[in-house]
């Protein structure tokens, strides 16, 4: 069975130093401390250990012929989406960064699809980019962030963007950053654990009721983690959108339910009762498998999960390991 | 069969005008602007339209009595609990609310139970306040917010508390305010939508990892909205203890499914298949019908989603109806 893993990070070995040549801090670099091991820093501040197949494709290869995986799809990591930065040169790294999936996915186009990263900051130079990684780089697509700044996903000024996308046939990955609350949750890893469920939730509610999926009926969405807290609070906002639609229904006046199916979600839950309420809910053409690999929150062992589920048959299986992602990605 | 209904709401029908006595603007007064209704006011600021079900008992026995709910659990609304305040204002407001609540239990205690609330941002007056309301006013328990200013739940500061709720039976229920994010969430009613369910996992697992629970063995809790996104993101948080325990299990070695069966959740989910999976995981006798009663948000007919669960039987709409309310708030 064909294992197509929608949801896994890469970024380059070597960067150059942006905060240096920028002027301002913020940017991430590699200190390569030891082997097949780097520190990413945030100028002098330690960020996150990585391991070599974090850049490196031949131990990324390893790994997926370890674990069946036929294809990865890359996108890079959400620390470098740099919307904080100034415009010009997030574009710039963008494209740094685009570059180097482009050229891991040129080296070994039979295992990696890539995903680019665009400066949403500035609607018009994502758009720009999203041209570039759809036209010149082959790309199957983009990844974003669950929130751009102070824009939510349902901004007009993002309607550019997703007109661009729509038109470009590209795949959007919406993946949460910058996580609500992190100031209050300074212990426990909290903003991985409790944020970012709330951040995917905050991209599927601000995309459903500003209506995007309505003014961009071609657009392919998937949100990574399962949906995040989305698909087990749906009673809750169906509930909202029904008692209050003169708070909720503002802007789209379609309930919150009509747009199940309407997206993808990864798999990536951890949980096989949680991942049979996806798929009941959301339908075994719309949940597609996701590790997040190389990272230890994800998926060690990629489609482990789905593979173990006693009650999916071969068909929800081979939907949730490759034809749901296909569809997603608009390949064959 | 007794139906118990363990998250209520109500405020005093007339309450000082609280900004102008302190002499700082925040607090909540009520303009009664027409008969059976009023709008809670902060300031010259509208908060929220409410009927006189939220401060008059004759028209919530009414509406008990047509959704054959035998017993409320009445709490404040969190907009009151005044954490913000200096402590000696939110002790003489949680003094005042409590003083009504208990009022309205004396008129009618085969119906109403009751919660108090405390100033928590000053434990030592949170625990003179949980003492007399246990002692003097005849509660079953406090209610408390999921996080105090800046402190989560787990704490130190909060330990008097925990110790003064154990030591005296009161049983605990945990309700979300001052959502993470809220600035972000100007449209669409999401802080209470995705903000409050982040909220009350925030709170959940800051007592997990906190080791509140083993801190205070016979310390009873109850979360609303039936546990926020953390039932659902249990594998996420699981798997984040699993592999960074450098990060998580920093306070506590227990790994949080561990934690699963200690404590209660409320019913408030508003899907059949989301409640399933609740009493599946955390069993019959930790999920307890809650309503939020007045609010909209809420279950407008209390019960009715756990009565018409075509696969429970009797013996498990029992407990999720009256028996696992009792236990939790240690009553007959």
């Amino acid at each position: 069975m064909q294992k197509i893993d929608i949801h896994t990070h890469i970024m380059p070995g070597e960067m150059p130093r942006w905060s240096e040549k920028f002027g301002y801090p913020g940017f991430i670099h590699l200190d390569h401390h030891k082997p097949c091991g780097a520190r990413m820093m945030q100028g002098d501040k330690f960020f996150r250990e990585i391991e070599d197949n974090c850049w490196d494709p031949s131990p990324r290869l390893r790994d997926c012929d370890h674990h069946h995986v036929d294809i990865q799809v890359l996108s890079t990591i959400p620390v470098l989406f740099h919307y904080w930065a100034k415009p010009i040169h997030a574009w710039e790294t963008s494209r740094f960064l685009n570059d180097h999936i482009a050229g891991v996915v040129a080296a070994h186009p039979n295992r990696f699809v890539g995903l680019g990263t665009a400066p949403l900051q500035d609607p018009d130079l994502a758009c720009r980019e999203t041209e570039r990684c759809m036209q010149e780089l082959g790309m199957a697509g983009m990844e974003i962030g669950s929130h751009v700044n102070e824009w939510n996903l349902n901004d007009p000024a993002l309607y550019p963007f997703y007109e661009t996308c729509e038109r470009l046939g590209a795949a959007l990955f919406v993946h949460p950053w910058d996580m609500m609350g992190k100031e209050k949750m300074g212990r426990y890893w909290l903003p991985w654990l409790v944020g970012m469920p709330a951040e995917t939730s905050l991209a599927i509610c601000s995309m459903i009721f500003g209506g995007i999926f309505d003014r961009f009926p071609r657009l392919r969405v998937a949100f990574a983690h399962g949906g995040g807290s989305f698909p087990a609070t749906l009673g809750r906002i169906s509930h909202g959108f029904d008692v209050r639609p003169d708070l909720v229904a503002v802007d789209n006046p379609v309930p919150p339910r009509a747009y199940i199916g309407r997206f993808w979600l990864d798999s990536l839950v951890h949980d096989p009762a949680m991942l049979r309420y996806l798929v009941d809910l959301f339908g075994k053409e719309k949940v597609a498998l996701g590790s997040d690999y190389p990272f230890p929150l994800g998926e060690l062992s990629p489609g482990a999960l789905i593979e173990g589920m006693p009650d999916f048959d071969e068909d929800k299986k081979t939907w949730l390991l490759s034809k749901s992602a296909l569809a997603w990605l608009g390949r064959d």
